[in-house]
């Protein structure tokens, strides 16, 4: 096998076979994901029975991404893909492990440690985990520095966030190859430059989830209105933009300036909900430096346009789709 | 002029013609949103020269809005609007007004009390304010009754939510007619109970956004890639189903299920971020009894289904949506 985190620049990217370690919900979607994009894959399970179905789960999921037009060739992507129930052959020549095994530390430790026994030394360890961070099942082994997070949304062949977690132990190449693997593989991945509980996603999810439930559980919103809040209001441009340049767009001279009017406000809800974290001034100074980076202030103006021209589209590609349902409801009556 | 708030059943609540109260962005907005729904529409400002600048710039959205299939007929929407720069004249007739004046509560104390004088007894007072709770600027008033909040997202006609807060003097009566008045103009209201500051959507930002400021300036996350979590990864589903909904589909068994599941590691980040709200199991019980209400048990693996379908549209819509920039980007530079 060739060395991975060493031949990096010599060796095309898609040449790197993938092992995918558990066929669940989540390994035979990342079976899709890479193999959708041109990468060998070989999925392993411990039950071969788990790998039949799994088999016919990945044929029935890539004929609706193909019906989406997202996929090309059902059969062409299915021979990327082989199933083998026998550890050491299913994980041989492979470069790149995407484990998705079960929730806890104990048997994360477990897996990692036959895996070490059967990958060449410098092949890269990722767990889908979405809750442990990787040290907690990594620092005893030899080679901690090929171990990292690489947590996907579900699912990941249709969501293309993945955060990218490296340990202390981690070495750069292996984030950087981790990274430069999953733009390969079409996906959006992040980087969380140090461990913590909940990575981004689900830290920025919580912080939303525990306000709105304060919300419902106070009687001041149903959850459906809630969940309109959202879906007819932020979901929209966050959709498509996030919400750092959401406000960079929502005042004349971008984020600072942003800040000057509204973070009062959020500083005094923040103080209602017992804590207390107004925005410091260098904090917004660093952000109002990257954002004029990413987009230069005289750039501001189209980017509106731009903005308000892709809502418009969204619309009027969400209008398309009440059409639709409602046709189909007719048909199905009919 | 017929009585709005008694003949609601037996006026079609087209009739109702709309007054607009400034004719900055957010009144030209409005005027837009209730025109194109077929509304009569009289836009007052203090100032000649805003309302003429407003006429060109209301045609001109109206063009970029029918260039995307949103409207059918510019001049037909023009029609419907009228501009007039004596408050009298401007607010004969009107049965809704929307008020889109300055963000302070003595100005909006003055505009109150002068629209007092010309509109008749049971004429809604709406406001567009985003952080001023309605009592505040009314409840001096000789009919406070019909005074509520109705604040929108920049720009209404593109994003649809508007949050509808009642003060504690508000009569049901106005606040069933400005959701229906605003079901009429195709936007989606909520119902915002009770009055509490930054109301539900900015309480909702203000959360993901102080969890977001702290990430990037603890330095876990570039700004980049925090923006990416969210347009990539959460934003994409929270586009048509809302926080609640996604919850209630990531569990086999709904969102209680959910919460046995994620409930600890939530609460667990909620008390790194130096706050303690626990998800308590009687808010949990309600809001699985209301999402069971909306979604039944039983048609909960169809709408699994209908999710990911929904996902599929729209990543091949902003697929389509990527190509045709790349596309006008190289025409640009030919």
């Amino acid at each position: 096998m060739q060395s991975v985190t060493q031949n990096s620049r010599a060796e095309p990217i898609l040449s790197i076979i993938i092992g995918v370690v558990g066929a669940g919900l989540i390994g035979r979607a990342w079976a899709i994901v890479f193999a959708r994009a041109g990468f060998s894959v070989s999925v392993y399970d411990v039950n071969a029975a788990a790998l039949e179905s799994a088999g016919k789960a990945i044929r029935h999921s890539l004929i609706d991404l193909q019906q989406a037009g997202l996929v090309a060739g059902v059969d062409q992507v299915m021979a990327h893909i082989r199933f083998d129930a026998d550890l050491a052959s299913a994980m041989r020549g492979v470069g790149f492990v995407q484990e998705c095994g079960p929730e806890n530390v104990e048997g994360k430790k477990a897996i990692y440690c036959e895996l070490e026994t059967v990958v060449a030394d410098d092949t890269i360890l990722a767990s889908s985990t979405s809750g442990i961070v990787a040290s907690l099942f990594s620092d005893h082994l030899r080679h901690p520095e090929r171990c990292l997070v690489a947590h996907p949304v579900n699912p990941p062949y249709l969501i293309p966030l993945v955060e990218i977690v490296p340990t202390p132990q981690t070495s750069e190449a292996a984030t950087a190859i981790t990274l430069q693997l999953m733009e390969a593989a079409q996906q959006a991945p992040i980087l969380v430059r140090k461990e913590i509980e909940g990575f981004v996603l689900n830290r920025l999810q919580g912080a939303l989830l525990n306000e709105a439930l304060r919300l419902f559980r106070d009687g001041y919103v149903s959850a459906e209105d809630l969940d309109k809040t959202i879906k007819y209001g932020l979901g929209l441009r966050w959709s498509f933009m996030g919400p750092f340049e959401t406000i960079d767009l929502n005042a004349p001279a971008g984020v600072v300036d942003y800040a000057n009017r509204y973070s009062s406000l959020y500083h005094q809800v923040d103080q209602q909900r017992g804590s207390d974290n107004p925005w410091d001034e260098s904090t917004l100074k660093a952000l109002g430096e990257e954002r004029r980076a990413l987009l230069p202030s005289k750039e501001l103006a189209a980017r509106h346009e731009w903005r308000d021209h892709r809502l418009m589209a969204l619309m009027a590609h969400q209008r398309s789709m009440t059409e639709q349902e409602a046709c189909d409801t007719t048909i199905r009556r009919h």
